[in-house]
């Protein structure tokens, strides 16, 4: 047993993520760290990861986030390392109709892999309208619909900004979901859910037709999760880009 | 600072609920105990808290509660003494039209205190649909809808039964929730939902009628949660028997 | 039932924090918002907040917190207002041997209420070790200790920093907790738990004192929530300056 | 695009595992249920379930959960199914001096896949203590030492008992946990866990030589998450049977 992870789980720490505006916005990241050490340096691994951190803390995005990485393996001498930072994402959207602006929360993460094993993960989760195909189709008034959450993770090949992925997975749902609706705005996302009725199979379909379209995209997964408005439990679907 | 509380928190312990209908449900229950005492009696505070707990288990009911509670303090020499236990609750519903049964599950919560300020409260969390009364009246189609959690806490006068406090919060809603629908029940439900639109301040007038005129409940507080479907964010409404 | 809460619950979003340094501190509030209206308006009310809260959305502190609120309710004519912000707040702590910095991370709380019952509040949540002084007593070597959170909620007759409210929940502890520590800053730590034994009854009375003699203080509630080592459950207390 | 998966998540309900002493014990569990359907039959999929469930849910263990997972399959000609179970399970443990009885709660979870990757996992979640060697070795009196989760997951190629992976996982914390302890039983803890210093590491590894021994056992893996007293955030360390 001389392959063994150790590492800190859930420390949260002040991060600065490039926006493909151009922009720097400052979040909170969850952060957990594991490294395969040819022997113990706990206190060493810590602080070194904390102060890698604190140099890049400044400007993250995953292209910055695979430096970090690559100068906590060599300053640790590990044989692999692996960080995961989730972190709360705000987007300025404008109302469908009337244009007001308000800023969204996506929640967003990294997760990077360096050694044997490289890999590296982008995800986003998004929230979503989704409505009913069956209950539109059987009943003479309505349809019932739901608030859902839309993931959306991808390996890649190139350079892809977070923006990106949002877009793909918002365009999964019945409807998008905004922070702020007037009135003609929620006449706009009542009738457009209404003729975009989409089961969660429809939803993590159509996201991973966007998905596989995408030149810097080499692996991609896709949930769906609606919490259904007329049960206490979820309906969930799930693909990804292995299943042909 | 003489008075002072002491006790401990989130302790899981199966216990078994008398139901209305005369069965006994195991569950399992998430307990809080508190106590004023003249002195630290700590480690004979939770041995003996165990011990009468139980001796409780097989049957507990508010009824039952109430005595637990004050063998509780009358063994600790306790000035004070609250409990609080939540847990979840099944009753079977039957679908709508189709008839077809199913377990629905309920959060319901036993909150005692004996002492100087007795008080003793019954709360249930139960789901509903809410469907929004401007969306439909805007929208050639539909109407938005979504997942609701309406909240009823009570105090009580005489006995009465989880059951009941079920009751009076399911109605709240645009329509009941249930773990099972057959076709025909999804377009009930969804008519039905269609048909009695109400913002959460709907709801929570419409239970707290419903608790007002309960002769058992002499106080109560609604809450009603929507998880917009259009939204990221809940909308909220509240009321106690004390707003007048 | 003419006074009935409604608004929004659980919007997230970007603000940034007055340090007591000076600085500013940006972050991500979790953020409840209810008010009394004369009829509904929910739909104002809602962009009425989120255009309030982008104008002060720069500057966030306790003093700052008062005038959102008061603009909230002006702008709605409303009869009250109430709003809660929760936010991840980080100070920099050097280790207690090595000096080595470090960021620590506590959650903190505004909340507000203005029309008829007005009140703020300030609260803040902060790590710490207890270790358990009937086990060091009875044990031929060591005590079993964890980690414990205290909080700290007040009410203040002039301003008061979170940084004020952070030292004294810090200060009731066995031991102060750091993101950060070399060797000698785990030896010092661990005997400063050793050689300062506390229940949480003692944890919550050392941080009451404090309180009861910060002049800006006017009410305060103090809980410890240990986090036993030895148990699956945590041991609880709580006082507030009305226990005298 | 072929394969996809659908089910539901979240669904709470009533189950009674059958437990190794020969009792049946009721339970509440949490459970997710994914099928690849050839097409889409989501109302068939949750009734045909509920139906299933329905029928084992008076005696449920690994033995009975496989012939349920066939029976889904089978039922609605799914290509696949996949369900988990969690659920809280309870044993009583006698404190280590007094020999006084209480009921520990630990998290249990089945889960299985039927179809072209058949894959059944049990899962137990353990509270332990555990004490730092680091900080025992270098310090004048005491060790830091705290709560920490030890989490066993096995593939099996016969019968294993929930009981047999709960014993494993306690024997490798610096000591065990227990619901109630009496004086003695607090002195034995505190000096059994300072004679056995263990880091998350030690404590995988332990873990890792007793699942290796256990002949029933195919495939592990082990984490322990340390919910360090001296920090906000865990210590943690992983394991699997693959690394040799």
């Amino acid at each position: 047993m001389k392959l063994q992870s150790v590492g800190i789980k859930n420390i949260r720490y002040p991060i600065t993520v490039r926006e493909q505006s151009g922009g720097l916005q400052p979040t909170v990241a969850a952060i957990d760290l594991m490294v395969n050490l040819p022997r113990q340096y706990r206190e060493s691994c810590v602080s070194t990861f904390i102060e890698v951190l604190n140099r890049y803390q400044e400007e993250m995005s995953n292209r910055i986030f695979r430096k970090l990485l690559a100068e906590v393996k060599e300053r640790l001498r590990a044989d692999s390392a692996h960080v995961e930072m989730t972190f709360p994402y705000f987007l300025e959207k404008k109302a469908p109709a009337s244009g007001t602006p308000s800023l969204m929360e996506y929640t967003c993460r990294f997760t990077g892999g360096i050694g044997p094993d490289e890999d590296f993960t982008l995800s986003v989760w998004v929230p979503a309208t989704t409505l009913c195909p069956c209950s539109r189709e059987i009943s003479a008034h309505g349809a019932h619909n739901q608030r859902a959450e839309i993931s959306l993770r991808v390996k890649y090949r190139k350079f892809i900004w977070l923006e990106e992925l949002i877009a793909m997975a918002e365009a999964g749902g019945s409807c998008e979901v905004f922070a702020l609706l007037k009135r003609p705005d929620e006449k706009f996302v009542t009738e457009m859910a209404y003729q975009n009725p989409r089961f969660v199979e429809d939803v993590v379909r159509r996201v991973a037709q966007l998905a596989r379209r995408h030149p810097a995209i080499s692996w991609f997964a896709v949930g769906a999760e609606s919490f259904e408005s007329i049960h206490k439990h979820s309906a969930y679907a799930y693909v990804t880009s292995d299943d042909t």
